[in-house]
């Protein structure tokens, strides 16, 4: 059984401890849910309802955290300290060892760096290149030329196609798919011809992309995801798309093709940005929000069509506001009615 | 060549012939494409356009029905009577033999309960336990400690993570992914740290998984789904997610992270869920809306963001008013300027 | 290394040469990125501000093209004529060659034409036909009965249920699913009761579906997608739905069941359409568009929910006019008060 005591706690998350350093943690647990010998965090506001309630022995709080609790530890950021005390408590299950399954299709022609783990069934194709310490699990798919960088892991029924280069330590879930055609045709007077798509997928270091994904392939050159971003589940990326280092997109969200997402952008769930555009450096587009114009940088964003988050407001305000000018409209009326 | 006796028919229902009962029906159709010796229904009101131009046999109709037509048979839910005849007309294929395929590869650790059919390349992980009488497809996958209960059926191309609990009778897709990890990051000023996602998927019995939907596990608890609910396909259902008993989730909507959907809830298609919101019991949500607020059990609610269908409805006509709102606004003007 | 001269490339793409017939080009690249050496293109006009800074040796012009350049050829469809460079300048990867692999696992009753190309750990189950020159690639999945028809193309990871029919000269992206169950039940007092789904999903010639689609099959009858049209990635089409031919439907839309859409359309990113619709030939709708109601033959539409496209744009406008009415309506107040 894992335990730590108040104290070690502290020092793992650099916090300053109010309370008894010699009590015992075993678990952890979600504010609400927690009981006697557990550890919570207080993160987002909207729990701070449950404080009353909490059976915690202790909570990991902000700096300037005002109330009274019996073990309080201050950190910078609830949300890390959480994050580095799950950690703890409930390590990640290994990756497997390294080793080729026997079922495995390796082309001769491919290259297997050091300490790989290829997984039962799974496919890599001629001239692929998989760095050391790569692991590839189950009936994943590997296409022709394509690059692997040290340290990656591919999950299960993931497909990747020719030609791609994906970095180092990126993490790719199950579903994904990597490199397909773009959807680029012309329309033509009887029919519709096709455009190849010659392109490639570029995903840089540390990048992770969630279930079930789909990211298209460049026409001529690359689309691109660049170090550090995370993909939620779900999203739809399309040929020649460019994003940034440090974004975030979360799930059901689609860039259409040839859209330029700068470096540390937020882009809420179900977000839909049209071809063409560019979404400044540290924007925050709102779920749901239809983007079809230029997005200025550090803009938050938000409606459909998408405007900046205060214009969109007073819209809705606006809106709601109609009642009120038809019974003043009404009243003035009267008033003129009544003064003739 | 399957047939029935509208007499037969009548009785598999439980319903009331008026006609005859001797005709026989040699197929179902819908009602704006059946033939002579064809049955079909009117469920939905909108196809009662076509009882003047069907030529079907017989209909299933409601008890209150009131046109006339050659043969009716009247139940209590047309729907639910004529599916129980496409059982009959149109027998389900059976599923597969029980029999492990010579390339499964089922760890040594893993247990298989009696009658199990395992198809070509799965891969069953350590210790995962797979009880009786369950089908798992071709080309799927199963995680290390993953327990799935009896008479679920898998089909190919599915991935299910580590740790994770499939209930009696499941039917999940192609294309699903359940247990991968959860959106959750925490950014700092020089990059983004992903927080261990530690939790389980915990799926009850009887529930229905559509095609390419993602299921992320919980990251402390878990993210669970509840006896008898249905999935459509392309959903996203996000960590630390609760979802009741008895719901439908229509096609591409999402329920983003710790949100609760309580039982017997109805959500369309495209909707989006906003997190840590609560959906009260028997909740319905017209399709596309976003909700962004808490829904009080047993509303019906439209929009974006979403509100209270009949407060939507207003608001919709509000906005269509405003050009009426102008006109009145130049008439009186006009009247002021008139009557100086 | 591939040059042709800008005489033989205006031969191939049957254009009209305005500058030096001995040039050579030596790649293609986008007008903002392109090179001395290289061809470039001006299809979408938002392009033309990069014709003052492109360093591109000649660019493809519409036909009426106005500016003046170093060498243009003028074409009938920019578009078109770069897509047929590309195709020049790089070749797309040929099919691999036919043969099927070891690995594989084909049903004795399965029929397999000439040439096909069967990758590794394909299943094909019992009775499915696949004719001539199709190419299966590694770990899909075809179901019994199931046909294929000449020259199309599986990709990896894609899951075909039993009996469907995929026409000839398809393209099927990995992580698709065709002939899952459609999303039928009925809800009766204590539980919910499934649909059965017995019928079919019927692909014509020419189709292209995009990554991690999913394709419902027919409740009785089929779900159709007919000749020559092409989804993007993510699309869900529900059961009974029938697509005409040569449609565009862009990047995680969704048909909901029953609905009819007729030749020609045009459907953009993150739509909505509602079942039992018909949306008439050649009609457009907008990006995110929530389409409720029929759409008449050849109409634009846009909105949420979805209206023709110059009502839509009035709606927004008079949203946008509402501060105007207040104001105004604040002046008649006054000039009511000041003549009394």
């Amino acid at each position: 059984m894992i335990e730590f005591s108040l104290g070690q706690i502290s020092k793992i998350v650099d916090g300053i401890l109010e309370g008894d350093e010699a009590s015992i943690i075993t678990d952890l647990a979600e504010i609400q849910h927690a009981k006697e010998g557990q550890l919570t965090f207080l993160g987002n506001p909207k729990y701070r309802k449950y404080l009353s309630i909490t059976k915690a022995t202790a909570i990991l709080v902000p700096k300037d955290f005002s109330s009274f609790y019996k073990n309080l530890i201050r950190v910078k950021n609830p949300n890390l300290a959480f994050s580095l005390m799950i950690s703890c408590f409930r390590p990640t299950p290994p990756l497997p060892n390294p080793g080729i399954h026997k079922t495995a299709c390796i082309a001769e022609s491919a290259k297997l760096g050091e300490n790989t783990y290829i997984g039962p069934n799974v496919v890599i194709e001629d001239k692929a290149v998989i760095e050391k310490n790569v692991s590839i699990f189950a009936n994943s798919y590997i296409g022709a030329e394509t690059q692997i960088k040290s340290e990656s892991v591919i999950r299960p029924n993931v497909t990747i196609y020719h030609n791609c280069q994906i970095g180092s330590k990126v993490l790719i879930h199950s579903g994904v798919v990597v490199g397909s055609d773009g959807f680029g045709f012309v329309r033509t007077e009887k029919s519709i011809k096709k455009i190849p798509q010659a392109g490639r997928v570029v995903i840089g270091d540390d990048v992770e992309i969630g279930a079930n994904c789909s990211i298209d392939r460049g026409t001529l050159g690359d689309t691109v995801i660049s170090k550090g971003t995370k993909l939620d589940n779900l999203v739809q990326i399309a040929h020649n798309v460019k994003i940034g280092e440090y974004c975030f997109i979360a799930a059901q969200s689609g860039i259409a093709g040839s859209s330029t997402i700068e470096n540390g952008v937020t882009i809420a769930g179900q977000v839909g940005v049209a071809g063409h555009l560019k979404i400044g450096a540290g924007a925050i587009i709102a779920a749901q929000s239809g983007v079809s114009k230029d997005i200025p940088p550090g803009t938050i964003a938000f409606g459909y069509p998408a405007q900046e988050q205060k214009k969109a407001r007073r819209e809705i305000a606006n809106i709601r506001s109609i009642p009120d000018i038809k019974a003043k409209l009404k009243e003035v009326e009267k008033m003129i009615k009544g003064s003739k």
